[in-house]
C-alpha cells in the first residue's frame, strides 16, 4: 500500500482555497490510507525565517490547525496527524540528509532564490528548508506526496537525496512521488484579484472558521461581473467569482438556476450572493460547531496530536534504526 | 560552576599528540568540574562528508575513542562522556540554530572556505558544521571550550548564536568562551615534518595504543639533529625531536642526562632513543594494558557510553523545553 505524506504549513487559519485545494483531499485520501497516511504540521518548517514569525502565536497556530482539519472531517483515530517538533526523528535524518547535499543545489532552488532575494542577510533555515522536507517524507518511506505545483522541484530533490542515500549507504528509500490534486479547483480571491492566499491578507480570503456574518459582508462587496452594470443587464457567469464560489457550495440546481438566471438577467447579483451563502452556511456551520466543540475540548485535540506522534515515531523508529545502522553511529 | 563541554572527532587511533594536547588535560578539568565535565565523541560531524569516511569503521572508530579516553584516564563514572549520536537533541537545536544564522556569516568561515575550495561540489554538512557545532555547547549551556586555536571563529560563531537567540526569543544562553590548553605542547611528528597529525598518515604518529615494537622501529628511524653526522660528533636537543620526545615521556632526571650527554656526544643517538622507548613504556604500557582490558569487556565501554547519553539528555531536556516554549513549538 502506498504511504502518504503531507506537510501543513501553521499560518493562521485556513481559508476556504485551503480546504478544497488540500484539506478535503486529506480527507478522502485518509478514508483510502488510513494509518498509511500521515499530516504532519511542520512547525519547523514555520520558524525558518525567525524574523517573520511570532513566537508567541505559533503554538496557538499549530493547535488550530489541528482544530481546522479534524473540523473538517480529518478523523485522528483513522489517519496518523501530528505536529512536526513533536518527532525529533525529522531533525535527526535531516542532518543525515544535510551531509548528502550539495551546498550549490540547494542554492539553484527556485524558491530559494525568489525568497532569498527579498532579504538583505539570507537566514540559513531557507536554504536548507527542502533538506528537512527531504527529511520529513523519507523519515516514513513515503512514496506519495499531496503537494502544490510549486513543490515540484522540492519533490525532485526528496527524490535524488533518496538516490544519494541509497548509492552511497546502500538501498534504504523509495523515491516519492508528488501528486497534485486534481480534482482541486484554484479557489479566486474574495476581492477577485486572483488565486486565494494568505500572502494577500485577511481582505481577499474567506475562513472555514470565520463568523459567517464577516464572510457575508465580504461576499456582499466582492465584485462580480463588471459588465454588467445595471440589475436588468444579462451578466456571465464565467466571470465571475461569485459563480466560481457556487461551483464549490451550492447544489447543482442552484447552480443552474443562478447561471441561467444570471445571463438572462433573471437573478440579480444580490440574490445570487445570498443564495451563495445558504450554501456557505450549510456547508460551513457544521463544520464550524465541531470547531467550537474541539476548542472547548482541549484535552481532545492535544491527546490526539499525543496519539498522532507516538503513531509517526513508531512508524519511524525501524526506519531511523536502519538508517543509524547504515550511516555507522554505534549502537549501544 | 563553569560546564566545559568538549567535542572529540572519531577520526581514528589517537596519537601521543592527542594525548598530550587535549586527552590529559580532559582528565585535569574531569577531576576540577566532575560532572560538569562534558566530552562528547562528535560522530555527526564525522558524516559532514561521507566520500570521505567509511560508514563500516565509524562505529568501532567512536568505541575506539571511547576505549582510548577511558584508557587514558577518563573516568566515565566521574564526568559525562557520551557519543554525539546518542543525544538526538544535538541536531534539534541545530535546526533552531539553522534558522538563527544568515548563510553569509557561515560562507565566511576560514575553515569552511579552506575546505570548500577542494570539492567540486560542496556538502552542505561542511556549510552547516559551526551551526551543529554551536548546538553542541549551547545543549548544555556549556559556558567553557577545551579547543585548538583553530576553532577561534567557530567559538566566535557560537557566542553569535547565543546573543541572536537570546535577542529574538529571550535571555537563555551563556556566551561560551574558548579556552586553549595553555599547558599543552605541540608535539612534533615522527618524521620530523611539523606537527604530528592524523591527517599526514600513520607514518608520521605515534599511536598511544600501537604496539610499543612499532613504535620502536618509527623512533629508531627517526630524524636527529642533522648537524650531528658522526657518533662523536655533538649535537643539539634544541633541534632534536627526540628530545622533545623525551620531554614528555622522562623524568627529569634522564632529560638532564640526554640533554648534557647529547650536547657533549656522551651519548650516541640510539642510546638516547633507547632511554626515552623506556620513557614511553614506562607510560603507554599501562594504559595499553588498560585499553586491552576495556575492549576484553566492551559491554562496560557500551554501558559508560549509555550511562554517559543519559547523564547528557537529563540535563539537555530542561534547557531544550525551554527553548521548545520560548520557540512556540505546542507543549503537550
Amino acid at each position: 500500500m502506498p504511504r502518504v505524506f503531507s506537510g501543513i504549513q501553521p499560518t493562521g487559519a485556513p481559508h476556504i482555497g485551503n480546504y478544497f485545494g488540500a484539506m478535503q483531499n486529506y480527507v478522502t485520501l485518509g478514508e483510502q490510507f488510513g494509518k498509511n497516511s500521515l499530516y504532519c504540521v511542520v512547525d519547523l518548517h514555520a520558524i525558518t525565517n525567525p524574523a517573520a514569525s511570532d513566537p508567541r502565536e505559533l503554538a496557538g497556530r499549530t493547535f488550530d490547525m489541528a482544530v481546522a482539519n479534524f473540523a473538517a472531517g480529518l478523523d485522528p483515530a483513522k489517519v496518523v496527524f501530528f505536529a512536526q517538533s513533536h518527532v525529533p526523528e525529522h531533525q535527526e535524518l535531516s542532518w543525515v540528509f544535510t551531509c548528502l547535499t550539495p551546498v550549490g543545489e540547494l542554492e539553484r532552488m527556485t524558491q530559494y532564490k525568489d525568497k532569498a532575494a527579498q532579504y538583505e542577510s539570507v537566514p540559513s533555515g531557507l536554504l536548507m528548508y527542502p533538506v528537512l522536507m527531504a527529511a520529513d517524507i523519507l523519515l516514513y518511506k513515503a512514496d506519495t506526496v499531496p503537494v502544490g505545483d510549486d513543490q515540484t522541484q522540492h519533490i525532485e530533490l526528496t527524490r535524488e537525496i533518496a538516490r544519494k542515500f541509497n548509492h552511497h549507504y546502500g538501498e534504504t528509500f523509495p523515491e516519492p512521488k508528488a501528486v497534485y490534486n486534481q480534482g482541486a479547483v484554484r479557489v479566486p480571491g474574495v476581492d477577485g484579484h486572483g488565486k486565494m492566499s494568505k500572502s494577500k491578507g485577511e481582505a481577499s480570503t474567506i475562513g472555514i472558521l470565520e463568523p459567517l456574518d464577516s464572510i457575508w459582508q465580504k461576499l456582499r462587496a466582492a465584485p462580480t461581473d463588471p459588465q454588467r452594470v445595471r440589475r436588468t443587464d444579462p451578466g456571465n457567469p464565467e466571470v465571475c467569482l461569485i459563480f466560481d464560489y457556487h461551483k464549490l457550495f451550492s447544489d447543482l440546481d442552484t447552480i443552474q438556476l443562478v447561471d441561467v438566471g444570471c445571463r438572462t438577467a433573471g437573478i440579480g447579483c444580490v440574490d445570487c450572493k445570498k443564495k451563495l451563502m445558504e450554501g456557505v452556511t450549510a456547508h460551513l456551520e457544521p463544520l464550524q460547531e465541531r470547531a467550537e466543540g474541539l476548542r472547548a475540548d482541549p484535552d481532545y485535540v492535544r491527546d490526539a496530536l499525543r496519539q498522532g506522534a507516538q503513531e509517526a515515531r513508531a512508524i519511524a523508529a525501524p526506519i531511523m534504526d536502519e538508517v543509524r545502522h547504515k550511516v555507522g553511529f554505534l549502537k549501544l
